[in-house]
């Protein structure tokens, strides 16, 4: 990976991703991804990735990502049990950032909610009623 | 705005959204916006905002954001006249992402296409054919 710049643009070495746009990745090698309920449509996170992430990703169907507060690699319910597994995805037109549509098992958030961005406001920002239960017990999933 | 490590916490100066939780910018002051058509679901683009171009948005009712390449205020549409509407927002379990959901005037994308994400890849990394058409010309849109 080069990273001389900032935008930087890498070509993953990878055989399957030959057609792959060269991705624009942040200073710290990072590009964002939207990850989406495949059925639903339901935004569930947004994560970061690197090439290493990416390309495990791509390579085992199963979303991994890079966290940037404990700068360290991880897989998506590798302590929960709620992967997320790939359907398709997208290059957005910058190649800047990725959408990924999976299959989601139990829930996104590390709250117990299926999807992080469950705090929903109107359009001046008064803060909206949670109408949702949450889809799992975090003191439960976590604890083992 | 405070600016002073990274991520940081900021509290919006705003009377109408006194309950919004403390967001966690990037050290550029940044926060990135994913939008989403309302009544579809589909994802049409991410791009970024800073604290005045989110202030905008809340007060005008239209997606308004910070561009990182021209270091410029942008209002979606100015030129194109493809608006957003905010219908309903939300802000993530980390408070560093946002989500919009909006009414899309045209398309989103500067190519023509409704969403940004119109290039998608199966689970491998293999390039899937484009099966949209475009929304709209782009050399007549952006021409005038």
């Amino acid at each position: 990976m080069t990273n001389d710049s900032n935008p930087t643009s890498v070509q993953l070495g990878l055989r399957a991703v030959s057609a792959l746009p060269k991705l624009k990745l942040t200073a710290d090698g990072l590009i964002p991804a939207i990850v989406q309920e495949a059925k639903s449509g339901r935004v569930l996170m947004m994560a970061w990735m690197n090439e290493a992430s990416l390309k495990a990703t791509l390579e085992t169907g199963l979303m991994n990502y890079w966290s940037r507060s404990r700068q360290k690699f991880w897989i998506k319910g590798e302590t929960s049990g709620h992967t997320q597994k790939v359907i398709r995805w997208s290059v957005d037109c910058d190649a800047d950032t990725l959408l990924f549509q999976v299959e989601q098992i139990g829930g996104a958030c590390h709250t117990g909610y299926e999807s992080c961005f469950y705090q929903q406001f109107d359009p001046a920002g008064n803060t909206l009623p949670i109408t949702e239960e949450k889809v799992f017990d975090p003191e439960k999933t976590y604890a083992h």
